[in-house]
């Protein structure tokens, strides 16, 4: 059980997404760095290469400097958890020379606003999955059958589909709007432009931590051995493109110019206190999907949409508790054909949507096609998103005053080349 | 223009894939050698990393022995065109020191059957299209409507999805039946079990030669800047997985257990004389699909079934021309959203068929669902593959006296584990 009552000699404020519980894996670089693995407390980054230069983690140092963390992940969960525990112990400890040796301090601590964020791993293969009820029954009642809005496969396992992972960018990035095809509804053919219709999809992710062989598979009760922790994720989406590509093999060039991660991999561990019951799964699914305990996680979701200049406006207020299948499933599922895995491979939910219409997690969804445009606080109203744009999205836990937060996934549309 | 009247002093069979004139790039290991880029001519393999020993070729011998050939493909084609000149010239030099020195040539020339072939590159991303016009309407009037067999989209762009890049195994493995939900169609619930209908894909691929931006578009009249070599490729699917498990985001679990690719990248140079032209496109395309010149090419397929113990049947005989979009045009479509791509990305044809029945490139269309039974040399059946049958895909160029072929795509089906 995690110890509530632990504090950092750091000061942290209450509202900080990097409480002494969280302590998060990411990639940095400055002027001095190129790549460190860090972590976080408060405001501030942990430089773990700095921290092991006076042996303080007890680990081989040049892991400490790769330009990724998959390395790192694959010492494995016993070593991973290891460290993290040193750090919070570091952290926590009254007498830690971090505390006492100011010289010290200053070269293994940076404030996060100094820091620029990297890619925190080199992702294999990228899978997205489809499930949120919610979502799928919205995007099933506009296109197809208000009576019969989810598939007859949907509610016997977890639809996914393969994703590019070269276009896969770290949050503060911006890309320009797409250009592709698409058929106008009064046209025979189709004509080329930039994408009119660019949305969002506020999703989460999981990052491998650990691979299989081709053959093997992972039970839904072994599955969180081989998942290392999650960010947030934004899979970018020109719905003109894709509504005229994507029979009959799926989505393509619609989402494969640009998708957002938030930086920081909030472990597994650090996010069992925030387990729930999810939702009940009627029918019953075949035996490799069932599980058993609680495998939902309360991790509340906010996305705000900010005009060039202008300010942050909440867009979305959901949770990833509105997953219909957990994680542990998708994984099972995923393996269950024999399908191998390596460390780094990244599985996102596919577009979460809660039942009320602020927790849409897409701007199709929210403004229903178009049709109910969202008034933005300067006045002006979105369909879908407009070049200049940017998009955060924002993720935390909280619980008996425990905080794990993301801190932000953001990107800004830039116009089309 | 290529010199027929090009000779190697080593002497090559009539019906050898390695002539002088395809001099193509792979990675091979045996006892001695974890991993060195190789090339081939007639049954040897020749050794790049030792060739470079005595300075033969005038480059860094690092590059030479690393696991895949992506660092030498990042080199450019022009660096990589020039060391496939040299070695040519080095095979034709009357006065080429291997000839003269029989100890160093023993050590850069070993026999194909002596070695093992490994992974020729490490694929980033992978992509399949759905770019023969053949298989396009046979699956179309097979499971939709024989009048409206194409979809209204197939004519207007190359169709294509992400897969699954850490299943491509390089030809010589062997893989178990992978199991998963089905839908039988006379029960309202899925089963769930080894699949049933396990089938083979005749696919060719190329392997990107050169990166791109995020932002950046490749037309079709630079594609072949960027596209390094070809190879051949079986994308085994499972069917009876796919026809439940693939609405609406594409196939997923029945594709991503296993695919093969043929060990030696031919290179697009060596590919040249054989170029024609392809289908006439109508209707006309959007302007960034339009291409000039003959961008076809004549390579013929056969694909062999060989039982456990048994001999090979050949069951497809078909050929590269009846694609109806090219690579360039493949290239060109993936790229104008601006989705960036890396050396050692793949890109697969889809399955190809040509217009006749022996030119079906699986066994769903050759057995027209399993309806026309295959008949074998041993007197057996066969409606799909069966456990213990290897399949082998063979493909070549011809004319003019010269020869240059892709060796072999094989791989063996084990039973479910």
């Amino acid at each position: 059980m995690p110890d509530q009552q632990l504090k950092s000699w750091i000061e942290v404020a209450p509202d900080s997404d990097f409480s002494i519980h969280n302590i998060p894996f990411g990639i940095y670089s400055d002027n001095n760095v190129k790549h460190h693995i860090c972590s976080a407390i408060g405001e501030y980054i942990i430089d773990l290469f700095e921290l092991e230069s006076a042996d303080l983690l007890d680990m081989n140092r040049s892991v400490l400097e790769e330009q990724y963390l998959n390395s790192f992940i694959e010492l494995g969960k016993t070593e991973t958890n290891r460290v993290r525990q040193r750090i919070i112990e570091l952290l926590s400890s009254a007498d830690s020379i971090l505390k006492t040796d100011k010289a010290f301090f200053n070269k293994v601590f940076k404030k996060q606003s100094d820091v620029k964020m990297l890619m925190p791993v080199r992702i294999g293969d990228y899978t997205d999955f489809y499930s949120s009820i919610d979502h799928a029954t919205n995007v099933g009642t506009m296109f197809r059958d208000p009576a019969n809005a989810l598939l007859p496969n949907w509610k016997h396992l977890p639809v996914g589909y393969h994703g590019r992972a070269s276009s896969i960018c770290v949050s503060g990035h911006s890309f320009h709007r797409p250009k592709g095809q698409q058929k106008p509804a009064d046209s025979d053919n189709p004509v080329f432009g930039p994408s009119k219709l660019l949305d969002i999809e506020l999703e989460t992710a999981f990052i491998i931590g650990k691979k299989t062989e081709m053959g093997d598979n992972v039970s839904t009760g072994d599955a969180d051995n081989y998942i290392f922790g999650m960010v947030l994720f934004n899979d970018w989406s020109a719905r003109d493109i894709q509504t005229w590509e994507y029979v009959p093999l799926g989505p393509f060039l619609s989402k494969n110019f640009a998708s957002t991660v938030s930086p920081w991999i909030v472990t597994l561990e650090a996010l069992e206190p925030f387990r729930m019951k999810g939702y009940e799964q009627v029918p019953q699914l075949l035996p490799y999907l069932q599980y058993t305990g609680e495998k939902n996680i309360d991790i509340k979701l906010e996305v705000f949409l900010k005009p060039k200049d202008g300010k942050e406006n909440l867009i979305i207020k959901s949770n990833y508790k509105y997953m219909y299948y957990t994680m542990e499933q998708q994984l099972a599922h995923h393996t269950v054909n024999g399908c191998n895995i390596n460390v780094g491979d990244m599985m996102a939910s596919g577009t979460l949507s809660g039942p009320e219409p602020h927790e849409f997690g897409s701007m199709l969804e929210l403004t229903w096609r178009g049709t109910k445009p969202l008034k933005l606080n300067d006045g002006s109203e979105r369909k879908f998103v407009n070049d200049n744009d940017s998009i955060i999205i924002k993720g935390h836990c909280e619980k008996n005053g425990m905080r794990v937060g993301f801190g932000e996934c953001a990107a800004t549309l830039l116009p089309a080349k």
